[in-house]
């Protein structure tokens, strides 16, 4: 973008300083602490996926040779409290008096041996009394359906409701007259679809490790995607305090807000405590798929109106999205980002959380807005056929804009839907003709919010004129690199000669999650802000070693220097020779950048070839277009931009939960959940948009969430332009294929 | 004292915070380092105490299957440097073309075990042409003794000497005209004393770990008293940035000194850079003794005269002390310690810094006092004798005070020398009557200035309102507790809301080393201005929260309160409710508190029985008095003084490096090194005198150095006084008793 300044470390693509720790296998990862004399814990998990919980037996467990402690829900409950009492963020962990999915975790052991706990938990008696489960979002939301929690009440628009109910909150956003502005359109579309649910696929497990001394000092090394939250949340759990909880943050394989809620950590604290050793306990893959938290399964119907000259002038929707076994807020995000591409007059959403027998839903990347935008994006798609318009065009004049309604009514502020349409409409890729029987062109767009949340990191002067830049927030995609640039662009000095390190919860100050496309935003400012105070600070100190006042002392371009001229000095030459021999300098920027911060728009295009006898859909070309704000490190935003797109693509096409009746997954495993391979994915092409973020002072947008929310309805699309057949249910995996289409050719 | 105020936290004795790790065995010291596959290295140590190397063959060790490096110093060397070009900091931890003690380091193996590396190790063909050592202070200063450096010129008061020589300097520290006063005085006496080379005995042995990557980052972990000077050294040593180098200190199991020093850390450096593996080495105990940095022997004559009345008028002394094979200032900082107990006009010491075949001797808590305290106090007790005075009160007459001359001419700014000897006159023990044959009582004074330096140290509210306290100083003596009680003092709160952890070079400002007395004091400044800025930032936040001007709130015994008194609140409160739900808030303090900062004076009385038929000396009771300025943690305090006057003990006794006529020390090890054993020292009763230090907000004291510095003078004037004999020569071992005193009875 012409707008952009031009920067002299932000741009560029410089190696990352963790690279060759985890290249090389010499950075620890979630399982690989290991204390002298420490214990191996395993979790017993519920058979059942709906079941009361009449009793629990350790003893024989206990008994084992080898087996040190044994812990159930009753040992997260405070004096007095009785396990079904507990809050939910409790009950997740352990259940109580019921089992509320198949893979919740009943019980726990610690052993001298991973094979001894297995043992040990086997002889753990549960007395299950089960219960029929209700597994689809609106089965659940029937009168009659099973009731997971019979004391909850539905949140409604006007009130809670008064009978017992799986839904856990009926959210409506409504702006304008949707119904009375539909009735008016010339143009009417709509659309039906469902998704199941799926999972972020991290590589990594979770993995945690605790000790706890018996003056109460609690350590916990955990592969988190915030250290800082996942304290809060062991300090609740546990009932004691969080001065008392350090959380070492290790490196983590992978999260996609997989790995913001803890699952082993309390539980390998409170066996920690119980046996006075330190307590290690890791996941293996159907672990991971059923006890931690997916991406809720939808269920849609919604309908797009427009004029025949193709202004989008209403849209209706009613969203169910799953919450899991415990409430959550799924459905709500939906109505924040549903709408956000486009500037309609009268929008109304119905969204309902729901819960079911299944594993309590968390964050998956831009969480909510794939399987919105698998719904909307498709009602788009039809749109411009009915209208006879470029799917592109019609999107470009509806686009959202600066000032147009956002997340929560809010107006939006400097924004790039629009440039990522007309880039995609620019792109080689879309100006390529696409030609062969079977294959199909889809676009779609997407949007997820910057959330900002608080940061704070600590910048030092080393006595070399270099510095070290201390951040709280786990290094998933590259912050580590993002942060110690924006901080070599702030203070004048190359990118090398900033070390960055991932400290833990007692070294810095708070950090919320690395999360919600955050941490080169907000944590970006925090450092653009630490920047500004070194300076000053250099700036008073330099004084004195000048003997000017230090208001004559300007600096600009990394370089120190007087009014007249006189003296000067480089960052690195001040830092080293006034600074680094004096007494030591660390300064620190803190930010609450607050919750909604601009936003990030994607647009992507598919080619698509659908197998006409097997159903299998290949992806022929892919094309990410975004707005990036200001790209840091483009290989990184690039990344970013690619394993969205890959994920999107794997959820499209592959992924899901699949259910037999009783509750039980039947592919909790990488050879029966397929997740796309390099056989599956072409080369992804990208397209950086830079509209700079006017919230942030080098522009930065967030990147990380917005490249997975077009892919499902981009791809429906292509196989819709390929086959005929539009594509409401996924994945799109062959037997749905040639059941929606019929044997093709 | 009566001008002490009266301290809410300062003074109190609550648990460490690192006690429970520290008993149970959590802790990790320098030897637990384990990283997935680490090599173990060896180093191979000259058998010779001064020998020409001539070639290195290392090829067979090599090729030991299992054996990943060798090394030798010239690894060490930069492009087109050779060998005999290294420095010092260099050569002492790799011989080049000269080994210049047993024990001198020629090669490190790093190999798949310890056993490979050891057998490796010992197929390395060195080439020696061995040397006549020279292993006496006196000898090696005479002419024609061999010499260890060819190039080395003395420095002296008149220049640098013309031919080569083993006098590193001859410093001269001159007040007054002590020749002329002394052949005025009326009491003159004199002695000439000399004492061994002695080891300071840390439990725990050098340790050292390292890897170093491709892209230069190196992490080493290590034992040491001070991660920033080490890195230093370390960077110097390898020619490599400190900004590449990040040190993380384990903890510590005791210093003295000792662990200011690198040895291994460079060499497991370059090991794991030659292999790409991580490196441990850790020594032995004869690898400590033969091959680290004791304290030095020395030779001492000294003449103290006095008028009639008993006024010290003139001190002379000439003080050789040992370097070990490389050039130090041991006799240099003896100048600045020898006479600091007493105002007297005319001074005069010339120092000697002498090289021996002996190892690179180093610091040794209150380095080069107690040697200097154990010729000057015995002269102290002589002249009493002669001139019929209680020794304490010619110690209380003669005593030095604010203002008379203190280290390097410096006046001496409010001490307490005075204000111990008066607590010794007034103590149970000096005033209980000591009866039977074979007994004597002896006292002595000593002295050490504290340094000052740098620290640095953060601080960051914590959303609970607790505070994180982050300090870089290896903690060997209680300072995570006695930083985090000035923390709690300063800020009004309860010593269990702060937390306090040491972290490595990247986390935290510079500090330097953990010695000199300065950790407690100087970290305790910057503790204190970090405590003063979080105020000040509180306020600020404040002002905004109460919607006052940040002036009109004030902040005293722990509370914020508005001047109308209308809005109040604790710290802790504050802290939770504002601070803690805003952004992250850190803050730091810095100082630089130079070099001398007041000083430290202790005064002992000890009891002794000789055995007539053994020679054996034992310790019937003893009491330590020691000016500790605010005691901030007594017990920690009082501990110090127990564990120098222990140390003190083990010297005058049975400590010494007991070497052959080849150079080869021949009590290398704790059978035959004997340090005193709980039975050979009675409970040690500690007086705190606390006379505050005006340059500490609080009044701090160094208190961990005076302690070791009375003891072999007291001793030996108690022996005195039990036996008749006059002990010059340390230590007074039983062998020794026998050949001064005959068989006694």
């Amino acid at each position: 973008m012409t707008d952009k300044p031009n920067y002299r470390v932000i741009g560029t693509r410089p190696v990352r300083p963790d690279g060759i720790d985890k290249v090389t296998g010499r950075a620890q990862y979630g399982a690989d602490t290991r204390l002298p004399g420490m214990l191996r814990g395993y979790v017993l998990r519920s058979p059942h996926a709906h079941a009361k919980i009449r009793g629990i037996d350790t003893s024989k467990a206990e008994a084992l040779p080898g087996v040190k402690a044994v812990m159930t829900a009753a040992d997260f409950c405070a004096p007095g409290q009785t396990v079904d009492q507990l809050p939910d963020l409790s009950a997740n962990l352990m259940a109580g008096t019921k089992a509320l999915y198949r893979g919740h975790a009943v019980a726990a052991v610690a052993a001298i041996t991973d094979e001894i706990a297995r043992d040990a938990a086997a002889l753990i008696e549960v007395n299950y009394e089960v219960l029929p489960p209700v597994l689809d979002v609106r089965e659940a939301m029937l009168p009659g359906a099973p009731i997971l929690h019979e004391a909850m009440r539905s949140r409604t628009p006007t009130g809670p409701g008064e009978n017992p109910s799986n839904i856990v909150a009926h959210t409506l956003s409504a702006f304008g007259d949707a119904d009375a502005a539909l009735a008016e359109c010339d143009v009417v579309v709509d659309i039906v679809t469902s998704t199941k649910m799926v999972h972020q696929g991290y590589i990594e497990p979770q993995a945690a490790t605790a000790t706890w001394n018996p003056d109460g000092q609690v350590v916990i090394w955990t592969c988190t995607q915030g250290s800082f939250p996942a304290r809060q949340n062991c300090s609740q759990i546990l009932g004691h305090p969080i001065s008392k909880i350090k959380v070492i943050p290790t490196e983590i394989g992978g999260g996609f807000g997989g790995k913001i809620a803890v699952y082993l950590e309390p539980v390998a604290a409170v066996l920690a405590r119980k046996t006075g050793k330190p307590v290690k306990l890791t996941m293996d893959r159907s672990d991971v798929f059923e006890g931690t938290g997916p991406t809720p399964g939808t269920s849609i119907r919604a309908t797009l109106g427009a004029t025949k000259d193709g202004k989008f002038k209403a849209l209706k929707a009613d969203m169910a999205y799953e919450n899991g076994a415990y409430p959550g807020a799924a459905a709500t995000y939906a109505t924040m980002v549903a709408a956000a591409c486009y500037d309609i007059e009268h929008v109304k959403i119905d969204a309902f959380d729901v819960v079911v027998n299944k594993p309590r839903t968390q964050d998956y990347r831009a969480p909510s807005s794939p399987a919105a935008a698998f719904a909307i994006e498709q009602l788009v798609d039809k749109a411009a056929e009915k209208l006879g318009m470029d799917p592109l065009k019609l999107r470009l004049a509806n686009s959202s804009h600066e000032g147009s309604r956002g997340p929560m009514g809010m107006p939006f502020s400097r924004i790039g839907h629009a440039e990522c349409v007309e880039a995609a409409l620019d792109s080689p890729h879309y100006n390529a003709p696409l030609e062969g029987p079977n294959r199909g062109r889809g676009v779609a767009s997407g949007f997820w919010f910057n959330v900002g949340l608080r940061s704070s990191v600590n910048v030092t002067v080393q006595p070399d004129g270099t510095v070290s830049l201390v951040e709280g927030s786990t290094d998933i995609g590259g912050t580590r690199a993002s942060l110690a640039m924006q901080l070599a662009e702030t203070i004048g000095v190359e990118y090398e000669d900033v070390k960055p390190a991932v400290v833990d919860t007692d070294a810095v100050g708070y950090n919320d999650v690395t999360a919600g496309s955050r941490v080169t935003f907000a944590s970006g400012m925090a450092v653009v802000e630490a920047g500004r105070n070194l300076i000053k600070e250099m700036t008073a100190r330099l004084a004195t070693a000048w003997n000017v006042p230090a208001d004559a002392i300007s600096f600009s371009n990394g370089v120190f220097s007087t009014a007249d001229g006189s003296k000067t000095g480089t960052f690195k030459q001040i830092a080293e020779n006034v600074v680094g021999r004096g007494p030591g300098l660390t300064v620190s920027g803190s930010v609450n950048a607050g919750f909604l911060q601009g936003g990030g728009f994607a647009h992507h295009i598919v080619d698509v070839e659908v197998d006409p006898d097997t159903g299998k859909v290949q992806i022929l070309r892919y094309t990410a277009v975004q707005d990036v704000g200001t790209a840091v490190h483009p290989s990184y935003v690039e990344g970013q931009l690619q394993g969205g797109a890959a994920q999107g693509i794997g959820w499209a096409l592959n992924e899901e939960y699949y259910y037999d009746e009783t509750g039980r997954m039947v592919n909790a495993g990488y050879l029966d959940y397929r997740i796309p391979t390099t056989l599956d994915v072409p080369m992804i092409d990208t397209i950086l948009v830079e509209v700079p973020n006017p919230l942030h002072p080098y522009g930065v947008r967030g990147a990380g969430e917005p490249p997975i929310v077009p892919p499902l309805a981009a791809i429906a699309n292509a196989v819709y332009r390929a086959t005929g057949q539009r594509q409401t249910q996924l994945p799109m995996s062959p037997r749905r294929i040639l059941e929606t289409t019929g044997k093709l050719g």
